[in-house]
């Protein structure tokens, strides 16, 4: 409370801080807002909205010292007195209690946030790529200083998972925490399975739409849901994992005709991040990944369409926990930002400190080459005999088990149509779970068979274990 | 942090004494334990089996102090020297830093838990008619003493719900909770659904497979649900509502031509807890109440079958979100208790403090007659002239409108068979929402009627709002 109770030390605050008593016992919490866009401005209007309310939840009024932005003229609905460009003047400001950043990108946060939390502020953040990035130091710092770090807001908008992955299930064992984190992605693949797109002309539309950035990378390659699976798995197991230990894929490749193969198979394709905790031979490891896959359509994922966001989460003694809410959005990520503000500030007020950051486990990263997974692959063959015994003697050299297998054009396996040269065909196999790198080395040489043509597609199969059948699912 | 540090007061825990110091730095957070049925055997289980990942996350061992229990000769599986037939000598032991409460029933619980907050022990419990009867008492007594309260396991089981509704959406304005939170009520009425069993005979498996007690009161009567809503309103409206504010019925007159009723509407029966905050003429309200009603089969609601619970929780930033597990079952509740016990220990260990109770808000409760809902009626009629329109005639007089109205039985309304008397059909009404009371008024002036034979059975139809078409549902 190291703040609390001093009247406003800047003439920017002057007018808040003649409301400083309000409850009569203690000054307001202040606030110092870095970044006023979709997010910012609403929590700048639900900070004004509900002032009584949130003064009532934390026992002092929440009050803004300050917004931080880049161009102030592009603020109108700010009060001017407010909006400052000097973000580093501000956090470091002697009356800011609590600092929310919602900039976005590594620096300058990195270095704000860092200043802030070693002086004893506290940290509300939504920004996942720096969460990913540099959340050792960020917990270092707040550790030492007996700040809160708070960001619940960096994963899945408004659903509440973090909170419960860290608190809830804190006398659990978490085993996996799989589901959809990346509403462009979704909404993307939604559109592409509901109206029979491109990925091009879906890709467009969420443009239209207001779901995708002009610059649509850091959804469609993947980058967003990769952090968010770092911060998820970082909690879930207690290490720390970074952007770069999850392995990534985005849906730029995913075409129609793979959605068309997935309802052929009762299957839909979404982008999920999977975070697990594996036995290898070595003892425990951590495997955190990110790219589309089929999963059975009678699972509830498969019903969660749009801009919707879904976690399952396994623990051993709590069994599978599903999470499902708005995963974006302006007012969404505001709650999330909101609620972890109340507990900073009420924090601040009663002299209490949020959750230590815990990450004593130090489980080493598995390979994706080790990691266990089941490919749908569309092999474009010459249609001639013997050729389905050759494709499978490959996947029976890297020791890959098929599940099914089925194949589509002009006749059988054995059709020669006596001319000499077969007619084209398609091979579409599905295996059984093996290690990566191994079904990796038999695509790659299925592409040397004589009689294969082509590999047109290959995307992985996850029927996310134990909760599909938990479930029951829709009736 | 008060009792940290010292070496063991007792006897009993001796050999837990001389491990007191294995971080180096920080004694061993005491635990007593008070009842060991199927959830606390769990407790002691997993407190054992993950002693040292729980000392990790804690920064100290967490160790059992003792375990009050009625008949210790029952409890071969737990170290006698652990066990005691005195909980009231228990709780007051100096050592004990946190008392985890799983005896069920108002005495001689509250007496224990109010002394041990008193005394600045934290306390956990999975009580939920605690909770309900007495949760002002023993909030105001954690207050009084800067203990924590936390009761997570109290509502749902394992799926993490209070700590969500009362920190993650502390900064935003809940309209509604709405689920089911009752295991056994679903599991009876899903099996009622699934195989056309009587009410009788889906009891009678259920408490063969362990789903219903004995006295399957407390769950079929809507008791246990009505509890639930209890805390989940207290929480969501920073009011205090009890049990008996509760609306409440059960399932006990559920027949198996409701569900047959509720299948020709597209529909299924489910045992919702509903807790909402309303506009009234006299401002603000809360409305909470528990009872069987029709809900779409294509709400996500509807397939949540056997003993998993769901509830929906809606606010105006967050938007719709969805909350998904298993409800009750030894270590379902256990975990819950668990990361409550982590975080009560945790702040013992680092001097924080748990969210204070809530309750500024004061909102009255809406009487039942005030809420406004619909009914499906089942009207047995004289199958002759005029009835649809003696029977439309007395909705009208009380304000109610139908949205369908459909004849089963032989001919049509119009249809008189000659021979002076009409024969038997039914007239199955739903009607748009009107004011319970007056939905109640039609119903017994429909009994009064001299062409209706009776009215063979009510429920209410809950359409549950805006996540209806936010979720969109299974494709």
């Amino acid at each position: 409370m190291s703040d609390m109770g001093r009247s406003g030390a800047s003439g920017a605050t002057g007018g808040a801080a003649a409301e400083r008593s309000r409850t009569g016992e203690i000054g307001a919490v202040k606030v110092a807002l870095l970044g006023c866009g979709v997010v910012g401005s609403q929590v700048v209007r639900l900070l004004d909205e509900q002032a009584d309310e949130l003064a009532a939840r934390v026992g002092a009024p929440v009050e803004l010292a300050g917004i931080a932005v880049r161009r102030p003229q592009r603020h109108p609905e700010v009060p001017a007195e407010l909006l400052t460009t000097d973000a580093a003047g501000l956090v470091s400001r002697p009356d800011v209690d609590v600092v929310v950043e919602l900039m976005g990108g590594i620096e300058p946060a990195r270095d704000l946030l860092l200043d802030a939390l070693k002086n004893g502020r506290s940290v509300v953040s939504a920004n996942k790529a720096l969460l990913a990035e540099e959340g050792e130091a960020l917990a270092a710092a707040a550790r030492e200083s007996g700040a809160d770090l708070y960001y619940e807001a960096s994963v899945a908008g408004a659903i509440p998972l973090l909170r419960p992955i860290q608190q809830s299930l804190a006398g659990d064992r978490i085993r996996r925490v799989a589901g959809i984190v990346n509403g462009t992605t979704n909404f993307i693949l939604s559109a592409m399975e509901s109206t029979g797109a491109g990925y091009a002309d879906a890709l467009e539309e969420a443009g239209r739409l207001g779901y995708a950035e002009a610059d649509p990378t850091a959804d469609v390659d993947g980058y967003d849901a990769a952090s968010k699976a770092a911060i998820l798995a970082s909690l879930a197991f207690h290490t720390r994992v970074t952007a770069a230990d999850v392995y990534r894929e985005g849906i730029r490749d995913v075409t129609a005709a793979d959605i068309a193969s997935a309802r052929a198979l009762g299957c839909t394709v979404k982008l999920l991040a999977i975070c697990e905790q594996v036995d290898t031979a070595d003892g425990a490891a951590v495997s955190a990944r990110v790219y589309p896959a089929m999963i059975p359509r009678s699972h509830p994922l498969a019903s969660v369409s749009g801009a919707f966001n879904a976690v399952f989460v396994e623990a051993d003694a709590a069994g599978p926990l599903m999470f499902y809410g708005q995963g974006a959005g302006g007012p969404q990520t505001a709650s999330a930002v909101l609620g972890d503000l109340v507990a900073a500030a009420r924090n601040k007020v009663i002299g209490g400190r949020g959750p230590r950051d815990s990450a004593y486990a130090h489980l080493p990263v598995q390979p994706m080459g080790d990691v266990r997974t089941r490919y749908h692959v569309n092999v474009d063959v010459h249609d001639r005999a013997g050729v389905l015994a050759a494709v499978a003697t490959v996947f029976a050299d890297h020791d890959v088990s098929i599940a099914t297998v089925k194949q589509e054009g002009r006749g059988g396996d054995d059709a020669d149509h006596g001319d000499g040269d077969a007619s084209p065909a398609t091979l579409v196999v599905v295996t059984h779970e093996a290690p990566d790198a191994a079904l990796r080395a038999t695509v790659e040489a299925l592409s040397g068979l004589e009689s294969v043509r082509g590999v047109a597609s290959i995307l992985r199969v996850e029927d996310l274990g134990r909760p599909v059948s938990a479930l029951g699912g829709p009736q």
